[in-house]
């Protein structure tokens, strides 16, 4: 990406083995996420560009001398950040805060919109799964990158259980992705905030019991008389402006839990005595540590038992991705797959 | 109240029963809290000032024909909210947000730092004591009206717990027994970040095992390097001055919680990918459901197992208030005693 609206695709050399804690992943799939979509819309124009994609599922090409868990053929998930596995945080499950760990696509680091990655850290970072690699569970095993396990930390951040009532703000893959794990997590009503009737639907078939389509005021309105007129005890945040971020105060009952996994576009926000503290709102989230899920996830996405690679509606070659982003940021695409 | 640094004792007609759920309490100990200073700092000028005061422990001279479980002569602890006590909220233990209640000193009913008040829905709202109006542990049991169920509540709300490393920003009275809570609970290491001395030695007393008296970028430095370089995992910020806010994001742990009990003086903060939202720190507190925690805090106070009173420096008359206002801005008392 050289700059908002602007997205090239280049040969570039091939990675190589730098540390030997390495490993060379030629990418099998490859996505664009919701998130790229910010850069997209207010990236400065740049001379030099930036490598794109922190979402990836391949095959290990070539391994450094201390990688001891994985070996060349290896089929591999690779999380959205990097991380050594081993320090305080990662043994916390705290992947994304790795003391070692870092980042795709940035710091000399290449992205997964690519044909290969060199992968720091192996061990730590990449999971192996046996298939093979035309198999038709890669959309599924794909959204274990970002997408499922990042609704799936908002689920579990705000701590969603049996019997709980769930308001998911955004129908992007991310959110329709968190009603389907707050709906694994046992919540008996979710009801889902988004405008796009293809995307709700599929929300609906993730466990939406409800999909609320009007935003601001009136989207307020409508939850707090679907709930009572409290609002949810639980409210997940998964896109990151500031009107979601007001909507989502707006829906919170007191005592109640405001979890965000879209990434911020603002730094401050209210959170003062009308907002979150009068009524003993918890404002908690951040980015997934998703390396930290994939073991849980992944026997679901294996067995079948579900389909997140459903968020998956349009897959196109890796020449075809500035249309890619073009279809996501226009919403004629959903999250669109790329096969390198 | 009259406005910033107008603090007047007047006669105002007796409280009279207006509800039958009403009680009329006699105040037999009132006090000044840190967070009355702040209309002592900013409240415009009025003509018909405002009464003050919400922690009162006192003797029912009255109760309304509905009123069930007090009657005349009970000694009775007031928290600075009333409420129900039947309610959604009041039954999940968060009486601050109870769908009848309120606060005192607003919307007609009085303050605490006055002879009488008249306490609407008594049976939800006060919790009565079997104690003399002359006992010497009236200070302690005032403390569970405001200051001792507000520093309880920070701990809750950031879970503390056996082992625990905690740091507390903010020397008044709430952060001295949110240090004291903090033990209770079992915390192991609990850092006070305070400057009086005379406070920090009475925190330490309550259970800091240290104490850091620098601010801003230093006391950050200084509490990294107490722990581990990381940070704590658990803040309790006493205070609600937007710097205490940045501290608090300065020293927390990735992963963590910042738990807020002293009243926002600001509305927005930051909270974008910097601060809360990259580290997945968890942000949460607000007005303590004190009445929530009587019943569990009480038999520590009255078998002298706690002595949260200790926070008391300095009491005095009711035709003396204006000067305890003076002493607790000027930092010459850590929190006065009202006798009426």
């Amino acid at each position: 990406m050289y700059g908002a609206g602007d997205v090239r695709v280049e040969e570039v050399p091939d990675p190589v083995l730098q540390e030997p804690t390495d490993a060379l992943v030629r990418v099998v799939r490859a996505c664009v996420c919701g998130s790229d979509l910010h850069p997209y819309h207010s990236m400065p124009a740049t001379a030099e560009g930036r490598p794109m994609g922190h979402e990836f599922v391949g095959v290990v090409e070539g391994v450094g001398s201390q990688v001891a868990t994985l070996r060349r053929g290896d089929f591999v998930i690779a999380p959205f950040a990097w991380s050594d596995g081993t320090c305080e945080f990662c043994r916390e499950g705290l992947q994304t805060s790795c003391t070692h760990g870092g980042f795709w696509a940035t710091g000399g680091i290449g992205g997964g919109q690519a044909e290969g990655v060199r992968v720091p850290l192996a061990d730590g970072t990449l999971v192996k799964v046996p298939v093979a690699e035309d198999s038709a569970l890669l959309p599924g095993l794909l959204t274990l990158s970002d997408v499922y396990g990042t609704g799936y930390h908002a689920a579990r951040r705000a701590n969603v259980g049996p019997g709980d009532t769930v308001v998911v703000i955004g129908d992007g893959a991310v959110g329709l992705l968190a009603v389907l794990s707050a709906r694994q997590l046992g919540a008996e009503r979710i009801v889902l905030m988004g405008r796009h009737k293809d995307r709700t639907d599929l929300g609906r078939e993730f466990g939406a019991t409800d999909v609320v389509a009007e935003r601001g005021q009136e989207g307020i309105a409508k939850v707090r008389e679907l709930t009572g007129g409290h609002g949810a005890a639980k409210v997940l945040e998964a896109v990151g402006h500031m009107p979601a971020y007001e909507q989502a105060v707006g829906i919170v009952r007191p005592g109640g839990v405001i979890s965000r996994v879209g990434v911020p576009q603002y730094d401050d926000a209210p959170v003062g005595f009308p907002s979150l503290f009068g009524p003993n709102i918890t404002l908690t989230g951040g980015p997934a540590p998703v390396r930290a899920y994939i073991e849980e996830l992944l026997p679901g996405v294996l067995e079948g038992a579900v389909q997140p690679g459903k968020v998956f509606d349009l897959t196109i070659d890796l020449d075809e991705v500035p249309g890619g982003y073009r279809a996501m940021d226009r919403r004629e695409a959903l999250k669109v797959l790329i096969r390198p």
